[in-house]
């Protein structure tokens, strides 16, 4: 069957984040000495999905310790480090699935150089290059994937960002425990919606798919983009919110699916935006916690109680199995995109 | 006659950057003392265009003078200052055509409310409502448009933000000197190539443009992306060179032009993503300084001498003038983007 793989890895991500979380609590015993140092900012690294990744999981991070930090493309700290890194230490946090894409374990030699200094690692396969690069790794456990395109892996590896982030600056334990509630409430979410996002898959009509989000919700919007593209071939873009007015929306027209990542607070400005583009033509499909005071043609409701900043896995789920059911549609085979290979070993 | 305002603004950056030099050293004397205060970092902030110029200013900013620098988007900076701002005093940038824009106008109250102090001010108008909120404007004289995508006021506010870099952290006479030079070397370039450009554009079998930049280039990239969407409603994508690889490239075929905007340093890696591309079926055209060892299908050598970091503008023309070209030949009008406005004011 096309996409065997890649459905079993996207419905099973409820059970790899309760086998990541499981595993959590040890690992961080090892590395939270290192956390704790009084670094000028982190910087999170990662290529492709995981470079999507370090851009919600440093929002995420800086919102809620107020540390700086900041998501930077593997390659770019490989190759211009003097147009990003600081001239006081910093924190690498490097993601890799694989744990051998090469760009990354530049960035890391860059950063070991310069600094004398070792990352955190955060990958699905302990015994994997560039886990040996450090003492400190931390392992997403249960997330490696037989498919192409990253699913369980990005939402598990995002959760252990989140892990690192909350026992960093909290002593409090309701934060854990609403981690604890994410496998739960994906069960829930994806039994309630895949029916209808199979049906949406089959609308002919759109051709191009925009993915907004701002703030904490950026790097997922680019990471729902990557999907679309890897899996369906086909045309998707990531903007923040509103730099969409800015020039990229003199594309949008009857053909055009807008599928917006909305934050709780600040909603009303962001479905603005949308409404805007329904007077384009455009269709819109919305993620949000609520319901309520939304109007758009479509809208997903999390209801997961959960606080918004631990809560981005939950948005992934429904545009993952959107961009699979697309795939199907189209006759392709979601677990091996073309042009593509599971991770990028570049030669020298 | 389609486009007749754009075309006036693209071939007159030359004259624009010059009457722009010329007003600079007056206006640098009002602002030096405040540039030269210990900033915590630097902040290159504005929306669409001017969001894509911060990115690129940010990153030759931090190489040139070693102090941390980045570009974020107006709008994030005003919903999410808590993702981005850091505790201690950092310099505001914001970069605005019109000093008219609503998210960038927000953006420098939240910065003047945190930290009550007052931004630099980059724009074409003087007496706007951007200008009027601090003491520290710059203004890029004779660069105003009527067209509504962005051509020379862009490069000439690029030009401004190299000149306070190149002033705020060198004595050397040498780097204003090449700044001097741009606008002869402009001259050279659109002579040179405006014929091949318009070859270029009648291509029918390109229906797909992907720019890509990296490190001080990013961002330029990232504005002939839009320039092409703006002008000629093209399917068109930006990615830091790598990046490409880790998913987006499986789009690539026989449709698809990609244009590299070379680093001298780093060209050797970003080629072989270029020969790579080719492999897949796509065309490629880079820009770089000189096209000695490099091997694509169109080459635009720059031969300035000009210094990499305030190289910068040259890069833009051919590529203004490529989608200029492209949208007159589909017999679209390139003054008036669908959907688009000069600037974008929120309503509240």
């Amino acid at each position: 069957m096309n996409g065997e793989f890649t459905y079993q890895e996207i419905m099973g991500q409820g059970e790899s984040w309760s086998k990541s979380l499981a595993e959590a609590e040890n690992q961080f015993k090892k590395i939270i000495a290192h956390l704790k140092k009084p670094w000028s900012e982190v910087i999170f690294t990662g290529c492709g999905s995981t470079h999507y990744l370090s851009l919600t999981a440093a929002a995420r991070w800086q919102s809620f310790t107020q540390m700086r930090a900041r998501g930077i493309p593997g390659s770019e700290i490989w190759l211009y480090p003097d147009t990003i890194l600081p001239s006081k230490d910093p924190l690498l946090v490097a993601v890799s699935r694989s744990g051998s894409t090469t760009e990354t374990i530049k960035a890391i030699h860059v950063y070991k150089e310069r600094f004398n200094l070792d990352p955190i690692v955060i990958s699905c396969y302990p015994d994997s290059e560039m886990m040996l690069t450090t003492n400190y790794p931390f392992l997403a456990t249960g997330a490696t994937e037989k498919s192409v395109a990253q699913t369980r892996s990005f939402s598990s590896m995002l959760l252990m960002t989140q892990y690192l982030m909350v026992k960093t600056a909290s002593d409090e334990i309701k934060f854990v425990n609403q981690l604890l509630q994410l496998p739960n409430a994906f069960n829930i979410l994806v039994k309630k919606y895949e029916n209808i996002i199979k049906h949406l898959s089959k609308e002919q009509k759109f051709q191009k798919f925009v993915f907004l989000g701002s703030g904490i919700n950026y790097g997922l919007a680019c990471e729902a983009m990557l999907k679309m593209k890897e899996m369906s071939l086909s045309i998707s873009e990531a903007f923040h919110f509103m730099e969409f007015r800015h020039g990229p929306m003199s594309m949008v027209a009857d053909d055009t699916l807008i599928i917006g990542l909305l934050n709780d607070v600040t909603q009303k400005d962001e479905l603005k935006v949308l409404n805007e583009m329904k007077a384009f033509g455009a269709t819109t499909l919305v993620i949000a916690e609520s319901a309520k005071d939304i109007n758009a043609d479509y809208i997903f409701e999390l209801n997961s109680g959960i606080d918004p900043i631990l809560r981005g896995p939950l948005y992934l789920p429904s545009l993952q199995l959107f961009a699979f059911y697309r795939a199907i549609e189209k006759g392709l085979n979601p677990d091996n995109p073309k042009n593509l290979s599971a991770f990028v070993e570049l030669s020298d």
